[in-house]
Formats: structure tokens, sequence, C-alpha cells
């Protein structure tokens, strides 16, 4: 074995979170923004990339905001249920189709929601305070100028910026946009990533396994997570452990993320770590956190390279911390945890050291209190299904003792 | 027109929000509930129907949970860096290849994390505290009986049940499921919606539009707002606002929902509801809120109908009240808002009446405070996209003065 090679002799020092993250925020830095333009109804949940401007008054005209009748306001003065005024219906404005005459004195046009207001008439009348008889209407209520009238620009003004960039866009952002009648949007590209899973171990759900294979996981885990943070799948590529197999996979140009699931540590078939430093660098390997310790950051090529324990657990908690993270931030969303966050009292003491981030599971009860699970087993993958989220343990402290007041992150 | 017309007649009573939630409950729990059984890569996101039960153990046999060493652990005792143990290594345990020897006293078998403890073996000494030495290792730190190694059945045992019906499965839940080697689950059906956008005064996003028409923007919002509460777009129809094109829309089969957007009011030109009670009936029209009053609920066949305001806020509200809701309980979802609520002080007073429901879009700061937006306009669509939420007012109360404390509920 060459001298550098950690195979079989363990991480010689760890590098702490903050250190990783701090690696991930220079090398993600240095990528080159990419933005496309999609169809707006593509653009839900995109990050958007350049504000959108109007160039239209919204509404486009004065229009009526009820039902009724378009009337001269002045008129309806003192009209009531006792005293209700009587005005002849000359017209029509409904939506779409104008009524194009100039109301005249003691008249009304009989008008919908969203119609113009018609040249003349300056209120509307809402059909609840009118009794329409023939060609003759009852006005029993006053209305003062411009009731019930949305006036030209009054929503959004020409030139107006309607959505600013950075704004991941949500179904009403996209109604805005449609209703100015801008019909796509340049929004961030979203990151390509690759996926590689590693183990010679592994069977696929639903195939027979022999006693000492396992079923394989992570990419269930991977396929679920990286659409929700912005990414996208660009293969999901089961892998022989052969330096190989993993070295034609990682080589492939034109993605912007690598995740390699298994091999990442540092027993004698780990072969991702040495292929990474030969093609590239791999400056973070092994963090001092628990679980997923054997966790390695770098970069091949233009790319992103993840190295994720092959455990369950540990895999979906390097994701968390690191891969996921990245990825929101090239998808332009924020490196915030994308889950939301409670207090919660804890029920049972978490157990830590000094030096170590901790990543514990727990069950929430009524968004109060929290029990931490399976504090010892860091492979105990149903764990995670019974946990509602999770506690983070600083590096500096050495537990949270029961009654200890925490935020609990919770997933989903 | 015949007397139950009430076509520019305006609403004779309206119901309360309350009243149509009760009919929403009651129309919903007699729908049919469907499941069907999926690939797990293809159930993110669904609602579990049926319990997901093991049929193995996971692990399904004792295995190192470090890359190390197997041991006799009573050898290790009193090991430390002073004093380490010499053993000879006799092979090798990798992941999915066991060692197939019984290890005997003074011997050692190189093992990786995932790989099957060796008989004979019966804890792991992590790579760390070893120094290989050609076929001998030396071993520097004392292990407990079973340290290091995940016990047959420790993660899950064969017959426990691993995700219960009722969860919206987390990619996490579907690494579970995959790791039990279960290759499909049985989840509750997605609702299939039709949305009909009615109105002759619409015109598409990058169209060419004439003076008094608008852009249409309610699909854009439709088509986001469905799939985020679990919904399936079965179609989207831009029909004429002609009773024909309505009816014809309205009448094909084999939907769950039909969103009506445009029409729902009391216009000369609003036949959706004529329509909905000629072929079904329309219990709830006319609802006491603001925006939103000329929503419908009803049914038509084995369909909910819900008639939409074509004004655009006004449709956000009604969907959010009512559509978006009984999508998310037909999808086997919590009725409650999809959204994240945090407690605000409001900056400025919200006027609003009793009776009358009022949902209030809002400006929050750093989650502290709130400005609401756009009181007046109820037609105001960009104050849908500067809001960061919405705060309701409930009917019993006449508004919510300056500095009262309340909660807000955050899109996105």
């Amino acid at each position: 074995m060459p001298a550098h090679d950690i195979r079989m002799s363990g991480f010689r020092t760890r590098s702490t979170v903050e250190e990783a993250w701090g690696w991930l925020d220079v090398m993600l830095a240095k990528v080159e923004i990419r933005n496309e333009t999609v169809p707006i109804n593509q653009a839900y949940g995109r990050s958007l990339a350049e504000p959108v401007l109007s160039e239209i008054d919204v509404p486009g005209f004065d229009r009526s905001a009820m039902d009724g009748y378009a009337v001269i306001a002045d008129e309806t003065t003192g009209a009531s249920d006792y005293q209700p005024i009587r005005l002849r219906i000359v017209g029509e404005s409904m939506p779409g189709k104008a009524w194009n005459g100039t109301l005249q004195p003691k008249q009304a046009v009989r008008i919908m929601t969203g119609a113009p207001i018609p040249d003349g008439a300056n209120a509307v009348v809402p059909v609840e305070y009118t009794q329409a008889e023939r060609d003759d209407v009852s006005v029993s209520t006053t209305v003062g100028p411009f009731k019930h009238i949305g006036r030209t620009g009054e929503d959004i003004q020409s030139g107006a910026v309607v959505v600013e960039p950075g704004r991941l866009l949500r179904p009403q952002d996209i109604a805005v946009i449609a209703s100015i009648g801008t019909p796509t949007v340049t929004v961030r590209c979203q990151p390509k990533v690759r996926v590689i899973i590693t183990g010679n171990e592994l069977v696929k759900p639903g195939q027979k396994k022999r006693p000492h294979q396992i079923y394989e996981a992570n990419s269930s885990l991977l396929l679920g997570a990286i659409p929700r943070d912005g990414g996208i799948v660009e293969s999901i590529n089961f892998v022989e452990d052969t330096e190989r197999a993993i070295e034609d996979a990682l080589l492939i140009p034109d993605v912007d993320v690598i995740l390699i699931s298994g091999g990442s540590s540092v027993g004698a078939e780990d072969f991702a770590p040495l292929l990474i430093e030969r093609h590239g660098e791999l400056p973070i390997h092994g963090i001092a956190m628990r679980p997923s310790s054997p966790t390695g950051l770098g970069q091949v090529g233009a790319a992103l390279v993840v190295l994720l324990p092959g455990n369950p657990v540990s895999c979906l908690c390097a994701y968390d911390f690191f891969a996921g993270r990245a990825i929101r931030q090239l998808a332009g969303r924020s490196t915030d945890w994308p889950f939301r966050q409670v207090t919660v009292t804890l029920e049972k003491k978490i157990v830590s050291a000094i030096g170590r981030v901790d990543y514990c599971r727990v069950a929430v009860k009524n968004e109060k209190s929290a029990i931490p699970l399976a504090i010892s087993g860091a492979s105990i993958l149903s764990s995670t299904t019974r946990a509602d989220g999770f506690v983070i343990v600083t590096s500096e402290s050495e537990g949270l003792p029961e009654g200890s007041v925490v935020t609990a992150i919770l997933y989903g």
C-alpha cells in the first residue's frame, strides 16, 4: 500500500462540521451561476433569477368590482330602502365586452364583475341593492365616487417589478406573472446530481437475497431528498466495488454534484476516496460528528463530490448536513434546514462528547417534548422512521441533560 | 328568468365558513376510499394506506459496526497503547462475503463495516486502535463483549410494523421500506382534479390582448396548488362562457374534484351555479367571507364541485379555504393548512365585520410582526406576491387592533 493510503489505518484527523461547511461555501461560491428561461407553468418552486417587470397596467381599464349597475355616483345620494331612486337601464357591460356609449343622467348600465366601467359612469351599485323591472332599476343605497371600481393600474403599474429575484416561485407568484401576460421566467438552473451506489453486498428490494446480503436503501433515500432540495437526479448508478467501476461512474462529465454512497471510509475496499484524490481533491475526509463521521467532501472537475457513508442512517445525516445543503445552495435556495423548527423539552438526556457534533433523532410529542431515539445505535435505520425530527448537539457540548429546552428540527 | 334563478338578484343568504366546512366534511366522508399499489420510488409524499410489515430481521446477521478486526472480547482485557496484545490475522470478512472459519484464541479476522461477524468472534476492535504488521495485528484497546457489533434484528424484527398507515411517506420512510426488501407500497389514490376556466374576456399569457381583455391567471395558480396538496390535475379546460360549453366540461365522468373558475357569482352570464343544480346539488353558494364570497360547493355525480370566483385573489382564498382542504383530505392528508404558522404582532389594525371571515394578506418581518396588505382591495393580486402569508379574522370579530398578537399562516 502507498504511504498516503488511509485504507485500514483509520482517519488521522477529522474536520469539524464548521470546517466542512466552510470548505463547501468557498467551493460553491466559485461555481458559475447558470440560469434558464422556462414557461411559467414549469417554474413552480424554482428560484427566480431575474426580476419580473410588468409592461402593462393591471387592471388595464377601470373595471367593476361587483355585479350590479354602473351609475353616476352623485345621483344615488340619499337613496335607501325607503327612498329608492329609479334609473333607466340603457345597456350592459360584460367582461371583455364593453358598452360603448356614454352614460347620461338618470341612466344605468347593467355591469358584471370585471367588466369595463362605461364612459360617464363613476360608481357601481351592487346588485343586492337594486331591483330591476323591465328597462328600469331601483337603487336603494348611496354610493360615493369610484365605489366598487377597480382603477386602472391600482394592482400593478406598467414598469413595476412584480417579483424580485431570489423568490422561490409559489403558485400565487406564477399567477401574478401570468396576469401581466408574461409567458416565461428566467430561473436558476437546477443542479444535476449523479448518484453512485457501491456495495457488493447490496440487493435491490423485491429480489431474493442470500444470508449475508442486505437490501439497498440509500438510493431510495436520495431519490426522494434530492428533488425536495431542488436538484435533478441525473442518474442512479449501481456499481461494483471495483476501482474501475467507480472510476468510470465518477468521470462521466456534465454534472454538478456527485454523491457516492458506500466505500467512503478507510476499509480495504474503499476505493472512492483514493479515486477522488487522484482525479481532483478530497480536502475533507472524516468529520467529527456522529453518525456519519466517514463523510468526505471534494471536487472532480467542476463537480462537487460528496462521499456518503453506506450505513443508511449515516447516509441520511451526511446528506442532510452537507449534500442537501449544497444542492439547495446551487438551486438558489437557502442553506438553512428545509425543515420546520420547534422548541421542545428533552424527556431524556442525550450523551455526546466535546469536539463532536451529534445528530440525534427524536420523537416529538405535541410539538412540546422530545424523546431521543436509539442514542447508541447509529445504524438503527428504523429510528429515522420513528423520528419526527432531530436535535443537534454542538461540538462544545458533552450532551444535553433531561429537561433541557432545545430546538428540534422536524422532518417532512 | 325562472323564480329560482339568482342571476342578477344577489345572494339571498350566505353560508358561514363553518357551515361550508361542515358540508364538505359530510360530503367527503361519503366518498369511497381508493388505494393503489405503487413501486416505492414513486411513493414519496403519498399517504400510506396499509401498514408495512417486515418479513425479515434487520440486520439479518450479527455485523460489524466499524472497520477493524473481529476478536474474542476477553482476549483484549487490559490492552492499551502501552500494553498492546498481538493476534494472528487469519482471514477477512467483507460485506456480502463472510469468512467461513471459526475464530480460535489468539486470532483476529480483518473486518469491514457491515460485514458478518465470524463464528467464535464476539467483538470488533476499530482499525484506529490497531497496528497491522504482515500477518499479525497489535490491539491497543479493551473491547467488551458485542462491542461494535450490530446484533441480528436489533434494527427491525421479522413481523414488526415498520411504517403505520396515514404516514405521508418521507425519503427516509421509503429507505426503511427498501431496507426490508419491500418493492411496493399501498397508498391512497391521488384525487383527480379537473379545472374549468371560464371567461370570454381572458387571454393566455404571451398572446396579444385587446383593451378590455385580461390575462388568465387562475390556471397558473391552480396548476401549482393542486399538486402541492396531493392532487393530480386531470385536465385544464378553457371554455367559453356558454351554458353548453360549461355543461360539456362539467359532465365528463371519472374525476374526483371539479374546480370551476369564474362565473361563480350572480351575474347574468354565471351559468355554472344553475348547471350544478340541474345535474346535482349546490347546497353552499355565497359564503360570509372576504374575499371570495361568491364561492360555491356542490356535487355532480360522485364529484365534488367547487365554484371559485374569477378574481384571482378571491380564487386563491376560496382555493385555500375549501378546494385545497378537500383535495388534501381526499389524498389522505390533514385538512390543516399546509403552511407554517407563527405568532406575530400586528403593526396596523385590520377592519372586518361581525358575521364575516376575513382572509387578510400580510407581510411578515422577522417572524415577529405583520403588516396587513391591501385591506380594501380584494382584487389586488399583487398583494399576494408581496404577502408572506395571511391572518384570518373570525366571524365573531369586528377586526383586530394595532398591536394585537395573532397567528399568521405563512405561504410556501
